[in-house]
């Protein structure tokens, strides 16, 4: 449960206000304002705020004055253009703001998107939390014995036992360490921005974290992608639902165009040209390498 | 007259339009809103769209779930601590849309400032208006004979006069000529991506231009400084007055410590302390060099 | 003729200078150090500095230590994995600066690629030179009927003669006219940040351009396409003979996925594999709107 | 002892190379290449490449084809011209990277700075070592009693050892069953992306870290700063140390400006005129609030 009473109750009088305002608003997203969706066991992802909608991607598209009289079926089709054509600045145009938990050991690949506004709970000023990560059976896996960077089989029995309690018994001791560190009870008390240095990576964190769709879109690919670390791939896809239902139309074409799509090089797409010639085409006279040929049979199977 | 009478209705419109959110709304900044403040001859600046407002700062600040139960004597204490200290990020978290209508020379500078998004009118795409920006006679200044990134003196008289002359003839020939090699009467006409080559640089574009308020305001500190070239200075004018009324406890803070606030060297400090004790310091005594000097005695007169 | 005697000799003078050093050095790029490649009719690149080389990339890739005992084909092959799965950071462990002359309106296009450091000749501090661009006539070409952005057949005869008549005379009277109002013969000489004002976007600016491999991979990407305007093109292209001689494996990959490889959609991939099957797809089937599948074709045929 | 046998030969072996450049070199930097800097019990800073000296800074302030014929006091003026008037562009013509080993907490706080380049040790694809920090004596301080984010006295006795004895155990026992988890000795082996959750904050990780001149100013003045937390201000001061011999005369200028230098605000600012003019001037009378007046006081007593 990642929420307290209290926290449910702030956010529900959240929630309960309305404000007019003469700024764009989007439904779909003023749905989603200040929910938390939960993510692992004690994370969860919800937005703050956010500027902008479908249409002010166009508008900007087109420095127009107003909203035009474009049919939703012109802005599909604008929409579409600029993201097959990467034209990046109309997507800059919208801006979200999350407020996100999560263990730190996933803020610290999140972290390195740059273009983005990060405002993180301090350990240096305040005292973290007693609550941890510890994978779900079915997030326990083995390193892969194919990819350096990935995941095999899962653990099971005796193994995945053990080492659920050790990551559980750490977890716990290394906090009641921390909290014996930082007692006064008669005793000066380690400085908070030290003792932290004892706790592991599995431990909760938090931030407010700020971006524009552009590059939002990035974090996703990058991010939701099937060779991400399941970990921040569940945030990522947390995300990704909320953002389709804050610009349908650009999400969709995100989905298409970057999510679904391929990259095929030079050499790849020569490939594909002289395939649909009819040639018989084989590693040997495709001109890449082992590694590089793997993964395009796999493109054209998927 | 910056604007159509299209433009005008146009206005009116968006701000006659009343959406419910249950997002944090500034009234200040509403009434702002699509409003265009006119800046130079045919110039102007308006708010598009904004994010978050005082609290958005200081709530970043806590990263706390709600809007706490802090008077605003302690926010307004908060955001002058965090400004005095340089903490940045929490005033990342509110951001703008403008959308200005500049001269291109204008924008020339204003680009420098590379944190921010921009979507530009595309002069290779659309035709440029014959709009063009000329001085109004409290503006046209000689070169300053002191500093040679300056202006001294009015011109006045005959001098004033021809320049005047110049600037608005050779404007409109220029622009009759663009027309001329655009035209297709019978011709093929000039590819408008080469036309525009031959307009001066004091032709008017426009753009919409989206940053944080940390990022605005270090533009402001710049642009609206008394060394910046007065035609940037004006709408870094109005977009202060803009910002006051969206975020008065930033915008005061801003004011005292950064554009009402001076920034002295370790040896300037120094002579300071010493003079305070009754010391009689002189430019040899100060370690200062000439110029140094110069503008530390400016300083304390001011 | 970009250059002058006075800076053929100063590039002489410091390309004969020797300095010993124990950073890495890229042979190829020496070669090219300081040299004008020219550009257009007045316009130069140039490269003044430069950080790093493909080992560079490979090394920051496997954050070691030293130069590790790889062999150069693994090297190659570690850099195209890079580039293929969109691994940014090891290419932006190489920096370089270049030294660029470019009319006003090319510089306008360029600057919008954020992610960089630039340092332009000021034209509030200094007087401009009288340098124009003028289209040679195989770039002086009619709008296209077909592309809002782009350029069609190319003028001839008359019209030619017209379009180039009108752009030198324009072009030296505006600076004649720029000159007088500077004059300070008698009369107090207009501020320079206004007199510049009149001048058109085809005169030449100056900068120093700095930025890293995978900025400017992107820079090159977007400005090397047969989409971009032909007078940053040609930049372009002069920067990418460059840099295939300052990091050649990694130029060698770039060529291959960014410049000659295509960015498929999930309905395009999912086209190819049906027609790959012998399917015959139509428009119809495909799922994509008349102007993707338009494209779409275009990219099998080749 | 940071650095084993084999990472120190392969220094060596580094320095020992010479090659010949044409690119200007800065022999106060030379020296110090690839060199290990140790900071910490086990961390080091060391340069792995670098461009541009001083020159570099004043030439494009000038924007000139060659080195010019200023002599060096000309330089020292500009160089301090250019930072008292806050003129970023220049300072940001210098890059230099930089191999950092350091205990992850740290990395957490640096990360922060966006504007900058970094390759970071993966314990996704790679097995971390068993370093962790573990605080000298004189670093083993107690929560500050007047400021939330500070330290206050040292501890000592009885406190200092059990403290000491927590952080050792745990890091060594976490380290054990980090091994434990990845051992596949019969069993699958959890993934290393996993099992580097178990690892506490004070494991050392290590990094390319790159960026220019302004920015690396930028994070010295906070991370050098006296308020910054004391180990990162380790690192930021041997950088200090570094940059102070690699451009001595920007790091003279920053030193007295930035790192030396006070800011004041508008209120600040006028209360110190009238106290030279001979007022005696009270908080009540400072129009500054109780803080902010302790901070001023503090200033001028320095």
């Amino acid at each position: 449960m990642p929420l307290t009473p209290d926290q449910i109750a702030e956010i529900e009088d959240a929630r309960a206000q309305r404000h007019q305002t003469i700024r764009a608003t989007a439904p779909g997203m003023e749905a989603h304002l200040y929910k938390a969706h939960e993510v692992l066991d004690h994370g969860f992802v919800r937005v703050i705020d956010y500027m902008g909608d479908d249409a002010a991607i166009t508008q900007a598209a087109r420095v127009s004055y107003g909203k035009g009289t474009k049919k939703v079926t012109n802005d599909e089709g604008l929409i579409r253009y600029l993201m097959r054509h990467w034209h990046s600045t109309p997507f800059e145009m919208c801006e979200v703001k999350f407020h996100v938990k999560l263990p730190v050991f996933v803020a610290r690949q999140w972290i390195r998107h740059r273009t983005a506004n990060v405002n993180e709970y301090s350990a240096r000023y305040s005292i973290l939390n007693r609550e941890f990560y510890i994978p779900a059976p079915d997030a326990l896996a083995a390193q892969s014995v194919v990819n350096n960077q990935g995941r095999g089989e899962l653990l099971e029995g005796d193994e995945a036992e053990r080492v659920l309690s050790i990551l559980k018994a750490d977890a716990m001791r290394a906090y009641d360490h921390y909290e014996d560190m930082l007692s006064q009870d008669g005793q000066k008390g380690l400085a908070r921005e030290l003792a932290r240095m004892n706790l592991p990576a599995n431990i909760y964190t938090q931030w407010y974290w700020k971006t524009d769709l552009h590059n939002l879109f990035h974090f996703l690919r990058l991010r939701a992608d099937v060779h991400a670390q399941y970990e921040i791939r569940v945030y990522a896809e947390a995300m990704c639902a909320i953002v389709a239902d804050w610009v349908p139309l650009a999400y969709g074409a995100f989905a298409d165009y970057r999510m679904g799509g391929v990259q095929l090089s030079g050499k790849a797409i020569d490939c594909v040209r002289r395939m649909l010639k009819g040639e018989e085409v084989t590693q040997a006279s495709s001109g890449m390498s082992a590694g590089e040929w793997r993964e395009f049979e796999a493109t054209l199977k998927d």
